[in-house]
């Protein structure tokens, strides 16, 4: 699997941006999480990747809109740092309850 | 030098959220560049990331903002697909004028 971050940048001020977004959500949150508005943790294979990319560019409006895609270094854990208000939970970690 | 991505998530609906993303900014671009409204990507030392991570906590409202800092794989250019609005420039890069 590929360890993927997603960047979106959309203005939220307009219902078109937002709907944009909101799309954006649907398909990545499919392959991962959201862990900021307009931020998501996605893990895929090389065949999910190729539909995933084609998805978001077919939403993306090239000229409001910016997508970045970095592949992360693995375990992503080890190289991440997170602070604050934090929307992120590691579903293939064991839960504790 | 460690790459980094560092992606700031803030209510910019208000005054006080607009004000610490601005002072994130400071903070990050100069060490890097703005790559999209509220996310960075910077170079830094061992020393410089120790300053920029207390600099960012120091300006963060816990209950409020999120901030993740990915160490990136490096070359960045790599592991990186951007699309759409970008405005990423690259001044390590020789410029053609």
């Amino acid at each position: 699997m590929i360890d993927l971050l997603i960047c979106y940048d959309v203005a939220t001020t307009t219902e078109s941006g937002r709907r944009r977004l909101r799309r954006v959500a649907k398909v990545c949150t499919s392959h991962g999480q959201r862990v900021q508005n307009s931020v998501f943790e996605v893990s895929v294979t090389d065949v999910q990747l190729l539909t995933l990319r084609k998805k978001l560019l077919e939403i993306l409006d090239p000229t409001e809109d910016s997508v970045r895609i970095y592949r992360l270094r693995q375990p992503r854990e080890k190289f991440l740092e997170a602070f604050g208000r934090d929307q992120y939970v590691d579903f293939t970690d064991p839960m504790i309850l």
